[in-house]
């Protein structure tokens, strides 16, 4: 590589994270148009400011982002979600994150999460993950024996079909707790090891790209609901555990 | 009153904050015992240290706490929760709350929320919100002119009974959308304008009593379900809105 991928990805995390931080806990008028609510000109702007950095210091690399699009490349793709948890955006919670992954022949070798109000920002490459932020944690997840000593999370009981629920509500009914919340910012807090498992679905590849070298790197796994890696040709389900040798007991209880 | 009450919660806040900090995310031994896990001993210390300030201050006034129990008294009532929110604490989310509320003859006169590792400080006392953390957002409740257009917020389904979570459904489907998680956070939220409808059920005094000053003050409505004054004789629902004008349809959804 003649790019520093640390560096460049730091850039364009410390661009969105300007864009969005203007943009939270705006009033919304009661007569804004959809098109220029805060959060739609937080993730525009934030994406806008992701693209800048990159074009300037990898004009050759693809680029996919939710909101603007884009399509995998040749060797190196960069995959973004400027705001992964608009709800958390749009309600005032600090719990959103922004999601920037670098990708190699389609796999992730790079994944950065961050938090840009608190100032947060998890930093996963090479297998290393770096921590940074002023509210405690250090890197590294729990391994807990069972999945009964397990915290379970997931963002919502709606991001599942009635098939998929069914399953969650299984693999729910054998951990010790379930906290709904949380979006990308879970998966760093298992990362952290203060939350044990995350079970979602309905996820699109730039909802997991940036997680998944994040999580690895802390000590845990992530995979599809069938324990599978996950690719850009995924089912959307996603499974990440901080003790990767449950993976057997929790795919069991999700696939039924 | 011979005391000035927000200086009393506010020493009581800072006390417990102090003892919160210490303890959030603190790595959990899996050898741990229950009665020694950071959330038993946040919680416990908290409520000590709250204790301690209004028993130097106040020493004749009655004190209630999730904790460690008490009764109401005669003119004055200290009703104190230490840590609303307890499942964002063991995950490490810094969106649970510490709630401190004076009641004067029963009614409560005061509402403190404290979010102290990010500090962010609610504090209502004779009609008037004060919200100070750094982190923007300014008091005052958000006037939506009907459920389409409001942000509901709820803790978790799971606090509902099969009836109650109908009635919330309906709720919620007349709504514009429904975000998960929030505790006392979402109330404080809702005091911001940044959500427009808290529905909950299975609330203790502790939980309810620092927050219906506070949004009533923010210009907001806190009733039960069925629309009456919160009371120590409530039947635990909860039902706060950013704009009044709305509760009756709320009300209507909710019972059926």
């Amino acid at each position: 590589m003649s790019f520093d991928p640390v560096a460049v990805a730091s850039a364009a995390a410390d661009a969105s994270g300007a864009v969005i931080r203007a943009h939270f806990r705006a009033r919304i008028d009661v007569d804004t148009k959809a098109d220029a609510s805060p959060v739609t000109l937080a993730d525009r702007g934030a994406e806008a400011a992701i693209r800048r950095v990159l074009a300037e210091r990898c004009p050759d690399h693809a680029v996919i982002g939710e909101e603007m699009g884009g399509k995998a490349g040749g060797r190196f793709t960069w995959v973004i979600d400027p705001i992964d948890g608009t709800r958390a955006f749009i309600t005032g919670r600090p719990v959103f994150a922004t999601l920037i992954a670098l990708l190699e022949h389609g796999r992730p070798v790079l994944g950065l999460i961050d938090q840009p109000v608190l100032g947060e920002r998890w930093l996963a490459h090479e297998g290393v993950l770096r921590f940074s932020g002023p509210h405690g944690g250090a890197p590294g997840t729990r391994a807990v024996a069972s999945l009964a000593e397990a915290e379970l999370s997931c963002t919502s009981p709606e991001m599942f079909t009635e098939a998929q629920f069914g399953g969650f509500r299984r693999l729910a009914g054998a951990c010790r707790r379930v906290t709904y919340g949380g979006d990308a910012y879970g998966y760093g807090l298992l990362a952290l090891g203060q939350i044990d498992v995350v079970a979602e679905a309905d996820l699109k590849p730039w909802d997991w790209s940036a997680l998944a070298p994040v999580i690895e790197a802390a000590g845990g796994a992530m995979t599809d609901w069938r324990g599978a890696e996950l690719t850009l040709e995924s089912d959307g389900t996603a499974l990440a555990l901080g003790n990767p040798a449950l993976l057997g007991d929790a795919v069991a209880l999700l696939g039924g």
